[in-house]
């Protein structure tokens, strides 16, 4: 070991594989999945359509949209004891509740052992259907009531807020977690994807490398932006009060929270959409002030941007669930179901071309020593 | 994007972090923790003084020995919501029912949210504890058995084989198990404890990191090669079969299990220790013949060893469970028993100079493209 060795902290600009899933430009600020501009997804595409371009490479025509659609409506059931370990958990984070259901499926249901890309797939569309529906049962089950069971006709998205609250949505409301969904499907090599990667490296099944992408999804740096805004807003109250707030948090050389990635160097091209999509509504619900304060942010931010510090995707979707009346610990159980697309298809990727993930660490410790009886210590 | 990014697949030969934990020296077939060489732990240290010089870098004196032993004694309880959580998942692979508990203690223990190195070594003494009671629970349960109760006169090591098999240990018996704990209680950047690093990175806590390394672990590339050595020596029956084995799997460029390792060019140092073990207790138990297929593998192996086809140390420690009567679907929790230190002190390396661990990944799917609307599909 010498010291010319090169240590790539946090693996940054390290490419470890090719992958043909989504295209991120952080110059520009572009995304696109499959060579489809996120905008045209966003604006056009259904979360399902945008799960069969995921997984099978291509938009689906509608036979084969049929086909997959009720592929994942017959996938919305969950084995009786998933339901015991939710109560047995209930007062625990509902992405702790989360992890230990998707978890407890992998011992439940026997084809979770089975690798390859057939039972990738297959396995895929279960959990894709059973994420949403353990998340509802569990916030139902923590307020005293009882599961509501998933309704064949809605789409992913109404069902998952029929079944979290007992109520059908909107339209725009149902669109509206549609396009929350599209957003986040998919994002390369981000944390939870890339050590979901890891997982499978080790040939290990779908299933455990879900539970590793909920673990590194839970962490406040990746899955927990969308809260941490919401505590902000809060904390700020009045959109008049935003300017002292930045003022303030620069000062101190605090972040603040929702500006600023990894790979954006312009705005995160998410954003807009989740923008537009906070003021319509909070026009809609006689609540415009949470969107005030966050273009006020977003003003008294303006001095700092050339910095590349850009919103990204979550500073405006925790508004959005707000305004849905969603608790706030379910910002990040809720970012899970969208990504699960993206999980799936990264997942089946390393397996097609496997091969174990296992960087170095330059050692520093202490010199060779010789070992000392506890006697002589 | 340039045809000349470099694609650095599975991470090899790319320093990520320092870290002061471990030492491989692959090419001189060398190991050491802290300073020590693991021959001297192997021989002369428990595997409590090992944990505590892991996990705060010196071996303990006596103080330091007796308080820190106290901690890991006091820790020997579980929740009794996860024995109800254990006896739905009964059916399922050990892995996944102690990947499930140890993910379901993150809801029902309010401490493991508490970041930062001192609640991080605490959880890490308590999980240490609980993850041999849940694997030893989960034993006796599916065998319609009562779980056994800790006993707190025992080593960490006794403990777990009389929680087990509900009789105190031989102190031989006690001793092979902590020397196996002892060498499998770190190894560098190995893909388990990587894959929990990359999840501490986005300032998850270690609850959360503890459940991608089992899910990690769990892959039949990375904890599955002792239970892979087993079959194989089920499979050549007796000693002069081994080399029509080894001949025939060569013949059809399969690998042999049990051999080689992405980081030795030489005999992993660990596995003579192993080789020791399995050659007495072998003997003492009157079966012999294990040994001598493993050694007559081994022999037959020889004119491919100079491509660095050394046994790594999973190839002698499957003989050993199995001498011990332990069933072959426990081999990788086992693994997890010793790793656990390695981890927790990896992931306190981590969290003390934390950075995101997000690498990047070369598109090479189809270039942009207009949607089409299903209708025209």
């Amino acid at each position: 070991m010498t010291d010319t060795v090169k240590i790539n902290r946090g693996l940054k600009g390290i490419y470890f594989e090719r992958s043909g899933v989504s295209h991120i430009d952080g110059t520009k600020g572009e995304l696109s999945y499959r060579g489809y501009s996120i905008h045209d997804l966003a604006t056009q595409a259904t979360f399902e359509e945008v799960c069969f371009l995921l997984i099978h490479g291509d938009l689906p025509n509608t036979d084969e949209l049929a086909t997959f659609d009720a592929a994942l409506k017959a996938a919305r059931t969950l084995p009786e004891p998933i339901f015991e370990i939710i109560r047995a958990t209930a007062d625990g984070h509902p992405m702790n509740v989360l992890r230990t259901a998707v978890s407890a499926l992998a011992a439940l249901e026997p084809d979770s052992r089975n690798t390859g890309e057939d039972a990738f797939i297959a396995n895929g569309i279960r959990l894709t259907s059973q994420v949403p529906m353990i998340i509802a049962a569990h916030e139902n089950i923590r307020n005293g009531r009882a599961p509501v069971p998933a309704d064949p006709t809605l789409s992913h998205a109404a069902n998952w807020l029929w079944m979290l609250k007992g109520e059908k949505p909107s339209d725009d409301a149902a669109r509206l977690a549609d396009v929350d969904f599209i957003l986040h499907a998919e994002h390369g090599a981000n944390a939870s994807t890339f050590a979901a990667r890891v997982t499978i490296g080790t040939e290990a099944n779908l299933h455990g490398a879900i539970v590793t992408a909920l673990s590194t999804l839970a962490g406040p740096a990746h899955g927990g932006a969308a809260e941490d805004v919401m505590k902000m807003v809060h904390e700020i109250g009045t959109p008049d009060k935003a300017a002292d707030y930045v003022k303030a948090k620069r000062k101190a050389r605090e972040a603040v929270t929702g500006f600023g990635h990894r790979v954006y160097r312009a705005e995160d091209p998410r954003a807009r959409h989740m923008r537009d999509g906070v003021q319509k509504l909070g026009e809609e619900m006689g609540a415009p002030e949470w969107y005030e304060i966050l273009q006020a942010v977003v003003e008294a931010m303006k001095p700092y941007a050339r910095h590349g510090l850009n919103v990204n995707v979550d500073f405006y979707s925790g508004v959005i669930y707000q305004l849905h009346g969603i608790p706030m610990d379910l910002y990040v159980p809720i970012f899970a179901i969208g990504r699960m697309p993206g999980w799936i298809v990264q997942c089946i990727e390393q397996q097609r071309s496997n091969i174990l993930i296992r960087p170095l660490t330059l050692y520093n410790g202490p010199e060779m020593r010789s070992f000392v009886p506890i006697s002589d210590r």
